[in-house]
């Protein structure tokens, strides 16, 4: 039972996720279909590569990952389809899959250049449905990568921030911000605790404090924390309430940590 | 492996579309079910018919389709069970089917009667749960159309708009606005450019106005332009932004287009 | 074919529901995933008890529920696995269960607590993912509950609110507004009969009156009135528009009824 995992900004209010899984199903009726998310916001690269990267790994070996985050449809971006060492993943070249597929060892990329694999009328707008979409069905189907196209080397490049830490100061970065508005950094609870080492801290974001570390969302009181969420990175939370209106905050904003 | 495809106005808040998928894999576990869209906002026949009929032929032939968008539920509107040369139909007689069933040609229409194939308690306001989606579900299973009710010849109407061309003047209408803004008008590429004749053309929307056509998003400037869109249709966009936005367009809004 | 349904607060922008998913088809790859939803809203135990009640008996016999709403997650709050006469289900105990393992027949109840039917890495944030995703994938491979954990008796009570009937007045209360509107509450047609005795009555709710009841939503005029809704309790609706607009309704008012 093949599975293809779909990541998009297509959104749901309109057609274009159901139509995409018709055509996947009309060539071949038994994948399973699971969305990921198709709520990420348009065009929002980084985003969606930041989700994938944290999602593949809990899904069985062999699952094909569909993913159209695509600002640059009908231009000459190319498509690609890939084989890591455990998965397959289907969509642009604009940096998306990259940290998915260096996380799990790339081990063939092919430019999507086979029109045999497509739908025989594409638009310009919409390659979810017409490429990228049979694409993923024929490889649930076990068609080989090396059908699909020619085999290419060099892909768009696109890195999730590092931390950085300078004598007292630790600067990471808000990567994400969930839809209950805790904020998601970069920064892992072994890096922030190698920093501090067992001393006290203050961290900034928005001229706003943290100083406060909790094992769950119920040990917080009233002021902001850091948490180790589920992304397995730390998160700044408030209890029952949203860190991101209370920080005002968005994604790609500093957060910089000083020892005390 | 039978799929029935859902699209309804339930929204995706409440247990609507849940339950409905219940009573579905009651009847048929086997059953592999599809969302097109259940986010079109309430009581919007027309618009839910549009989307339909954008949708039905990206299925696999024998997909049932389940539309659910029923203002007249509980009233004496006509529940349908149609069978078409590649699809089955489940729906009010509201016209929200219509477009589809003309498009795909119709086969046999029966007017749901036969209680034996609906829920036991069925309330006046969930047809879509305890009426159609154990019609669909049967259908599924192999069971005859004419086992469901009685075959009937007479359905209500519904036209999606055409395009009117009089003298230097070509009327289109704005039949959908998707979740990034684009809008999208019922006038084909094909007829836009047998009116224009290679000439320049300038299209009017809320005193805005269009003067461009580009073959990608990436090809617009600042000025909006008409593109032709996933549905084959020219949509009225904005690089990276929203033309809803831009133009306060809404839908059902004319589209004056004039040679120059 | 095993079915999982899936009732979160998890929201879809997120990657959550996705993941969970991941989870689950990477133990059992047959299973059908059914959402009921995710979109009720942060920490709403109450409501998300409401909603499993009026949905579970829709399901296939055998279905298991993964019902995460769950804001005392990385507490010492107990995760419980529980069968029932026709139904597995799994979830925290914080009462969000309740209501349906009541209304089901509670068989045995368990508390999870064997690492080995858990994920390796537990979260303190994410246990819909870490523990009770594998949990529902294992019961669908026929794993007994008695491998799960230990077994208790006493669980977290939640009890829907009751009607009051004093004299010349019954009181009820807005158990949910579903995303059209309507303003269901916890009174069944049956009670309201009874009570008012062929007479006239006069609801009031935020100072607005109701004094009709309507067989379909088609029969209403301009004022608000009482319908037996799908959920099979009186809802307080308007035609074609929304009800908790106009009354400025809220989850947990009071509604008083008075015969007159």
């Amino acid at each position: 039972m093949k599975i293809v995992a779909l990541l998009t900004d297509f959104g749901t209010e309109d057609n274009f996720v159901g139509v995409t899984k018709g055509v996947i199903l009309k060539i071949n009726p038994k994948v399973t279909l699971v969305d990921i998310t198709h709520q990420i916001g348009a065009h929002k690269v980084k985003k969606a590569a930041f989700l994938l990267y944290s999602s593949f790994s809990y899904f069985p070996k062999g699952t094909i990952f569909l993913v159209v985050v695509d600002p640059g449809v009908g231009s000459k971006r190319k498509a690609l389809a890939v084989k890591t060492r455990n998965y397959y993943f289907v969509g642009p070249d604009n940096g998306v899959l990259f940290p998915s597929l260096e996380a799990d060892g790339i081990v063939e990329v092919v430019e999507i250049t086979n029109k045999k694999y497509l739908l025989s009328s594409i638009s310009s707008t919409f390659h979810g449905r017409d490429v990228f979409a049979p694409i993923a069905a024929y490889l649930s189907k076990g068609v080989k990568l090396e059908k699909l196209g020619r085999e290419i080397v060099d892909i768009k490049k696109l890195n999730l921030p590092q931390v950085k830490i300078r004598k007292n100061t630790l600067t990471g970065e808000i990567i994400y911000i969930d839809s209950f508005g805790n904020l998601v950094t970069n920064i892992d609870r072994i890096t922030l605790e190698k920093f501090i080492k067992n001393r006290n801290f203050v961290a900034f974001l928005n001229k706003k404090k943290i100083t406060k570390f909790c094992d769950s969302y119920l040990q917080g009181e009233k002021e902001p924390f850091f948490i180790e969420g589920g992304f397995f990175k730390l998160e700044i939370s408030l209890k029952m309430k949203s860190a991101k209106r209370y920080f005002k905050a968005k994604e790609g904003q500093k957060i910089v940590i000083k020892r005390r």
